[in-house]
């Protein structure tokens, strides 16, 4: 499908010069474009459907890079890419080396953040606003891209109260859908919905903060949004644009799909809007299916989404329950400390987060939870290697932060079995907190332990006698790690495989294990600095037993975008590279210490 | 000083038969208490000698503690604390073992929340509020006082948004005294000043997110609080009511001071408002005639606050550079995110936090920041132990959290001389973020070199010729550090003691140094848990460097309130314990390996 206008717009430039008529077109043209394009490759189609004309409008009226255009999350800059010479690109979206799916530098002058958490665009502006201040760039432009959703989280909150009182010119343009993957919830939505339908607010909430008030726009009238920008660039002040706009807009599929509208997709079949292929379930589903199960016979249990009620399996513990199910509105802290109060209150809440975005509020599970020892659960979906949605997705970090927090128990399940027996020990946890991490992904096959001791499962066990190689592994790591054991069997090197099910606090009975073999090699899909490995060292260091501790898992960097199978590999996580790995340290030990079996004096 | 009425208060029940003058008698009474006992022992003065009358109010009209009154931060609950039979514990206010300066469940049935950390109030509330409602609790009333500086914090906010949109029964008091240590910022002080002044703003900012306002109110007026608290809880919905209270109020010195109203004091005399003696600089100020100082030379360094300006050390550089200092409230997410915004925009911004807060915006510095690779320096004060304030406050996390963070650098000044150099290297790094931890103390003896290797400073080495103990000392524990090596070289063991400067990431030549001793033994003061001893392990595994790398350090857990001396004591982090600790640990290596180097094979 070649686009005749599309194929000519290679930069900004040649936006401006086009005839309303011609707009037109290309509006046409560009949703064409993203359907059949992101169809193929799977990414974010509801969320750049919504904004094609306002894109258009803003790469009209202002000139990039010079002047610039922050979107806040990104995903929602497929649009701009399409307008700055990236058309190309997008036979290889997100995949390995192709184009990514949010902003970055690397590919072009015109994009500035790279990061997907969302509400943050208006402090960037805010500290590009200062800095063209300071080294006098006053002509350049600052426009911040903002949806409504992303206002309910407090980043955002703070940003408007600074860009509010300083007074810089900063162009906030409101992409105002009334949702983000679910309706907008709280008093500001409501607030937007008066302000939408013209109701009279006296002054508005952004107009008592400093801001200067445009709207409401239809943000699908090119004419409207340009003129409202230009309007807004007269005022040489801080102003909020608010233009209304309908996610999945053009796209019947999109637009008939209450549940999210097509906010991210797989592979799917444009005329129907249907997967391609049917996959297996996935992590998510096994866990909401668990926790509804669960909420029948705990009726303690509550549980608190930040804006993904359905991204994180919590669809159908709400239908049955839905008094007892909060979504909070892209605001990880409140949901923390909120399920912090709920616990006060006598109940047991499980918050249930992506992993990268359990960041977002680290200081609340240290202070509010953790501190207070309270009963909450943590449900950490997409932990460890995501894949194409890249750097700021990848849920490395939940277990080097949480192992810092006093108190917390942290486990992984490596299949659905444990699943759900690991669910049910948390949300029976009295005396603090928990987290149970899984990655996104189909659920594989079960993994049976030969033994339990002291709650650690024994996975696999060489049938020759030297204890040579403990491997550790940590949630479904546990599959390749039994590959690689059998691998490592085969070259007569005897291994055990052990499955920890609670990660942290490290089990003493594993530092006991990690004494009776020569090495043990440690498997996380988590950033190594810090990490469950780090932690079991530690533990043997201070037992004073001397078997080295290696660790397997993700470097102290950023990792790209691309297929979790093809990351997962790239990192040595797979089975050969596991047993390549221990061959390795074990060929170089029995070379040094062909008989001893190391121990450190006690 | 026994104050004949206010002896007589035990507890709340009390309160309530108090006729209205005897309650006059009882607020003088209570600032007499306040003034004489906190000027003995330091704490927080000037917030609580705002709240007297608001407290005593909430008193008389609720029940606690069935009703649930959560103060937020909780410095300003002293008078709380006085109400509620615990007027003997001031005598040991903040000392090991007695009254803790925030409130404390251990202490109270009245208390609920112990965190310190700003802006979580609302948040507790709302899942309180929530709680009691699916329980049927709907007798008891949930009531949270929130300052006017702690709303411009994000959580506020996504609070606020939820309490609005929920429409659940809570009491705001929204205790409004125009500033948190500093002035409240931004465009909502300047709404609530509108407020206060009875401006008309046609609907404001808490009508429009959906709660019900009343006020202005004389917070100095207990009549007029408990008349609006009380008409607020016949409103069976969210209700702000807003108290407008001056901080420091009846204490001269305090409502003279205009730089923080004695927001937080050490020992002083109570007739002056002085200290009662001298004290030697602080690392603060230090820090502070540093920055100043590199202002002049450096024109693309910039400064950010979130709310502590003068805590932080900045004035100086504010008075000399007022335009490049950025106050941005009690907002650290912002602080991050917006120096991200200035440092794309070409300047070097340096965000000035309590180590503690950083907490509050680690996934600030790991997407904004260190994703894009931002010069931005990090200062944190209040590093490590900090002492009376208590668990909330000491800064024991920023090593593990900077530790996981992507091409982040962390430097820890041992003396003033490395305060300098390193300051100035970290505003010269161009390729990425730094950062930098000091402790609340006062600075110490300079503490020179033996020589200097790849960036690492050697500051002992044993005459006697055997490489036995590889002390790694992190920041001020230098000091103790060379003192536990010349006991024990006393005892015939040989010791390297090395300042790696740089913390993180570890410098090669440290493992090199590692390789060529018998132990090692690190030692910071955070958190053991992926620490930089951790780090360092990690390293020498990973070069196959067998020997054996101890950490000292914070346990993972939380740490009381005390002296500072007497919790690093307590840690093992004196001379006397690294010593000791290093000692035993030779002792058993020699009974086992009395003559190999240790060397695991590569």
């Amino acid at each position: 499908m070649t686009s005749t206008l599309l194929s000519h717009i290679t930069g900004p430039e040649r936006l401006k010069q086009l005839r309303p008529d011609q707009l037109s077109t290309l509006t046409t043209e560009i949703r064409d474009f993203l359907v059949d394009r992101v169809c193929r490759t799977g990414g974010h189609l509801g969320p750049n459907l919504g904004v094609v004309e306002l894109t258009i409008a803003l790469h009209r009226v202002f000139d990039s890079p010079a002047d610039r255009i922050v979107f806040d999350t990104g995903h929602q800059s497929y649009v701009h890419k399409i307008l700055t010479g990236r058309q190309a690109g997008f036979d290889t979206l997100r995949a390995a080396g192709g184009l990514a799916g949010y902003p970055q530098r690397g590919e072009s002058p015109h994009d500035h953040v790279e990061n997907s958490h969302a509400s943050t665009a208006l402090s960037y502006a805010d500290g590009l606003a200062k800095a063209q201040q300071l080294l006098g760039e006053q002509h350049r432009r600052v426009v911040a891209v903002i949806g409504d959703g992303a206002l309910t989280g407090g980043l955002a909150w703070e940003a408007l109260n600074n860009l509010g009182g300083g007074g810089r010119p900063v162009v906030v343009v409101l992409n105002d859908n009334g949702r983000s993957y679910d309706p907008t919830v709280g008093g500001l939505a409501e607030h937007l919905a008066a302000l939408r339908e013209h109701r009279d607010t006296g002054r508005n909430l952004f107009e008592d903060i400093g801001f200067a008030y445009l709207g409401p726009v239809d943000g699908h009238d090119i004419a409207a949004v340009e003129d409202a920008c230009r309007a807004a660039v007269r005022l040489h002040r801080p102003v909020v644009v608010h233009c209304v706009t309908e996610k999945g807009r053009g796209y019947p599929s999109a637009e008939r799909d209450e549940a999210d509208r097509m906010h991210g997709i797989g592979v799917i079949d444009p005329a129907t809007g249907r997967p391609s292929s049917a996959s297996p379930p996935s992590w998510t589903s096994a866990f909401g299916a668990e926790l509804a199960e669960i909420g029948a016979s705990h009726p303690e249990v509550v549980a608190l989404t930040a804006a993904m009620l359905r991204p994180v399996g919590l669809h159908r513990f709400a239908q049955r329950f839905p008094e007892r199910v909060f979504d909070v509105g892209i605001a990880e802290q409140h949901a923390v400390t909120s399920a912090a109060g709920l616990a006060m209150g006598g109940l047991h809440p499980v918050v249930c987060l992506y992993a990268t975005f359990l960041n977002r509020a680290i200081d609340q599970v240290l202070m509010d939870v953790a501190l207070h020892r309270l009963p909450v659960t943590f449900v950490l979906d997409r932990a460890g290697i995501t894949g194409p949605d890249g750097p700021s997705h990848h849920g490395m970090w939940d277990l080097a932060l949480l192992g810092a927090v006093p108190g917390m128990r942290v486990a992984a399940p490596r299949d659905t079995t444990q699943l759900a027996a690991l669910l049910r020990e948390a949300v029976s946890t009295q005396d603090g907190p928990t987290a149970l991490r899984f990655p996104k992904a189909s659920v594989g096959a079960q993994i049976p332990a030969l033994n339990r001791m002291d709650g650690l499962d024994i996975l696999y066990r060489s049938r020759s006698q030297p204890l040579d190689v403990l491997l550790v592994s940590t949630g479904v790591l546990a599959a390749p790690a039994v590959r690689a054991a059998e691998l490592l069997s085969s070259n007569d090197i005897g291994v055990t495989v052990v499955d920890p099910r609670w990660l942290l606090p490290i089990n003493p009975t594993l530092i006991h294990l990690a004494s009776r073999h020569r090495l043990v090699l440690t498997v996380e899909d988590g950033v190594r600095a810090g990490g469950v490995g780090t932690a079991l060292a530690q533990a043997c260091t201070d037992a004073r037993v001397a078997t080295p501790v290696h660790n397997l898992g993700l470097p102290r960097g950023f990792v790209d975008h691309g297929s979790r199978s093809a990351l997962l590999a790239e990192h040595g996580l797979t089975a050969e590279s596991i047993a390549g790995t221990a061959l390795t340290l074990h060929s170089t030990l029995m070379a040094h210490h062909p008989t001893s079996l190391e121990r450190m004096p006690r």
